[in-house]
């Protein structure tokens, strides 16, 4: 019985933790954003294609970067037949099973974009969540580096589209064959080498946020971050660390890793700087630089990466750049490893709220904002039709309206949601006015103005700021007018 | 040694059971479809609003149709710090979630829209999907049917917005205050028959599959269809059965239940359709439906269904109406279990791929064809920086190009490339021509055209048909020209 009279407890509404909800200015942004995207990937040839948010958890692979355990940082689950399913992490996993699996039918080259949510099971933290949106454009089926430079080139044309200008970004290139050259040169070859060149190439990828002295760190004994948590290091000897420096440093069309790896690497990073230069794409938009390395472990030839070269201000207070928004690479054994014959791929993804933090640093983002629509309020429940009526008629001529569907005994309230709701215009009509054929309309805007200057409630009541009356046969032309002229005079 | 021995089981490419990947033909209609009702949605003054795909499961709430044991039907896996999430099985109940947390920041009445991808963990089965996506309007704090009744006006517009004419669609309406009358009235009132209850509805749901006589059946002992399976029935008397029948049968605006629930919703029923009446909505476009009921248990008064009544054969050979394209009730309950107050909320939601399919059927689905990008074929390694410099000036006049990416040693798989993608035009250009700044332009409609009438491999290509030699600096400009010729020439 206690149980029975214990008052049961409120269910508290609460989104899990790493994920969010999006605003109406947020959507609208990210549209008009991915609307310009998605034009030049079309200018470029690439068609749209999705694939669905699960896929068996073995055709996914365990490509995640920053995680050695199988599995893990991702959201999985069994079916009811006992496979492992897993939520996407990526859209080149998936992308890879769809051209598998639809080989026969697929035209190559295949060249294809997507945009969709992927899944990371992680700790969530601030500006890192669960759930993100990620923009991908892919071409398999290309054996030849002319295939990279040209995925460089897109991602300089989308900086751009975007009205990032030019010196606000660069393209980073390098080649995966360079750095394996030079891992096999200092004896980290091999199968039984691959976790420790991942570890290398992680280290690397830290460049930009530890500095020199952290990578260092990194790649020798370890290093302690402020914070007292302790990353172990690769192992390197200071000789070896010297070594992989020199690689990530300047890059010279000359150099020679001294392995055919190695060389292999900087000849194709030569043909894509001879490609990019004779497409008229100079240093300042794409760029060779040896010290990009990208964290994925599925790469195979050349990467990029999008940087953002302007200066913000990091939560520590310093000047650092804005850094990445997205890149790629080429990824010859993702589609390959489905089949019994080579693949050949290369893409890149764009992450699609950190390229929207960047554009509203850059005030280039469109604030994506849509005029309120006008609110036509109800001052008698028998009207209720009539007022509708009003509405579609609005509608009808494409102009955004609404009648007040909360309690609409309270006038007051009505007009206080048209003003939070920035409405333009209401319409208001009382009985008297119904039988006389008229309609008041309210100038929310000038009535706003007006009202700063009024100082009594008695004044208000009579002066009725920005209120003027109409005939009810004229108000679609009465309020296109008069939105023309708001639009005009702000 | 003999398992290191054993070859190792190629992986092999599938989607998860229920799941499928979209084609750019797909995605393009279902795009400008999506467009089209968002207009309306905005028109009438609704915004967009998003929620990611999980919830707390406690906060999804057990409302999906069809299933009696919790949870059933749905996706969920225990968080790390052991807490239930699901993936959301609709949009109404993650809205309400959204609206119950961010309560003190939104204004009421709040009108939103979204789209997004729901999934259910059932058993798929032709055209039955575990992932697909809804498209709903809601208004959260409307108390009275006039918001009902907007909700049925908006799906009517969004149905003629589409192309649907008048006569090939209609929106049902009923309440289920109605219904509650007429349980109250044979004796299923009360919290402890609410299962019953919810059993009478979804045996009303099944009128149009199964006809009256299946639901008599479901109503009164069971049924047991074609292949044997046996669903249990409620157990009603055959007069009880009549007495369900009379209520869902012809909409009388005098009828009387007889008791206080169901005279409330004929009354509900009767101002509903004032307003849709006044607001210039005749019975041709909505219409008050006894027999509509919806399967989902959270709706608390009005409900709605749009319904396409023109013909098409089924998978049995009969000719039957197309059927729902969705639908909405008000769900005066499901943000308010959540707060210490009522909330009452009306809305509805769009099946988007099953409209998809009704509009083909109609032939109002625009295809959504992009006009395939022209191809610049590769004759010689050494300048395909020139070929790319081509490729990027045709982009940059704003016409879709792309370099042919594949092995570009085998030429005549260039051209089959050209003509499986559909190209409009290759560019050709080898040394000779390089060195006297010419190129071929290959009008590949043309060329198909003059090649259906050559006899010979030798005849061919003495001819090369559709192929003309331009200046290299009127590429752009002749490119132009061309596709403005073939477009006329359509």
């Amino acid at each position: 019985m206690s149980k029975k009279n214990k008052k049961p407890q409120k269910l508290k509404a609460r989104l899990p933790r790493g994920f969010v909800d999006r605003s109406a200015d947020d959507i609208r942004a990210a549209n008009a954003m991915m609307a310009k995207i998605s034009e030049v990937y079309e200018r470029y040839g690439f068609d749209p294609i999705e694939t669905p948010m699960f896929e068996y958890t073995d055709c996914l692979g365990k490509f995640l970067p920053d995680s050695d355990r199988p599995n893990e940082g991702v959201f999985s689950l069994t079916d009811d037949d006992d496979q492992w399913m897993s939520l996407r992490y990526d859209l080149t996993a998936p992308l890879a099973r769809h051209v598998a699996e639809n080989y026969n039918d697929i035209t190559l080259p295949f060249r294809s974009y997507r945009a969709g949510y992927v899944f990371r099971n992680e700790k969530p933290g601030p500006g890192r969540f669960r759930q993100f949106m990620q923009f991908d454009a892919d071409t398999v089926g290309a054996p030849g580096v002319q295939a990279d430079a040209e995925m460089c080139m897109m991602m300089a044309d989308v900086m751009e589209a975007l009205g990032i200008k030019r010196g606000d970004y660069v393209i980073r290139v390098n080649n995966r064959k360079v750095l394996d050259g030079v891992m096999e040169a200092i004896g980290l070859g091999g199968d039984e080498n691959a976790e420790k060149r991942m570890n290398v190439l992680r280290a690397i990828d830290k460049l930009d946020r530890l500095g020199v002295e952290g990578v260092r760190e990194l790649l020798g004994e370890g290093r302690t971050d402020d914070s007292g948590d302790r990353t172990d290091g690769v192992g390197l000897s200071s000789e070896e660390i010297s070594t992989v420096e020199a690689a990530i440093g300047t890059f010279s069309a000359e150099t020679s890793i001294g392995n055919k790896a190695g060389d292999d690497g900087i000849e194709e990073l030569n043909t894509i700087q001879k490609l990019i230069v004779e497409s008229g794409y100079a240093e300042d938009r794409i760029k060779i630089d040896p010290s990009c390395v990208r964290g994925l472990e599925y790469y195979t030839g050349p990467v990029f990466e999008a940087e953002l070269t302007f200066p913000v201000t990091n939560e520590k207070g310093q000047e650092v750049v804005f850094g990445s928004v997205g890149g790629g690479g080429r990824y010859d054994g993702l589609v390959s490893r489905f089949m019994g014959q080579p693949v050949p791929a290369t893409g890149f993804s764009i992450g699609v709220s950190r390229l929207m933090t960047a554009l509203k640093n850059l005030g280039k983002l469109e604030t994506g904002k849509s005029l309120a629509p006008l609110l036509v309020t109800v001052m008698d429940g028998d009207a209720m039709g009539q007022y509708q009526f009003y509405v579609q008629a609005l509608r009808n001529a494409g102009i955004r309206a609404e009648m007040y569907q909360g309690n609409w005994k309270k006038f007051p309230n009505q007009l206080r949601y048209a003003d939070k709701r920035d409405c333009p215009i209401a319409i208001i009509q009382g009985s008297d006015e119904r039988d006389a054929g008229k309609i008041q309309l309210k100038d929310m805007i000038e009535g706003k103005r007006q009202a700063a200057a009024i100082e009594s409630n008695e004044e208000y009541r009579a002066a009725r700021p920005g209120q003027f009356e109409i005939n009810e046969a004229d108000l679609v032309a009465e309020v296109q007018k008069l939105l023309a002229e708001q639009t005009g005079a702000q």
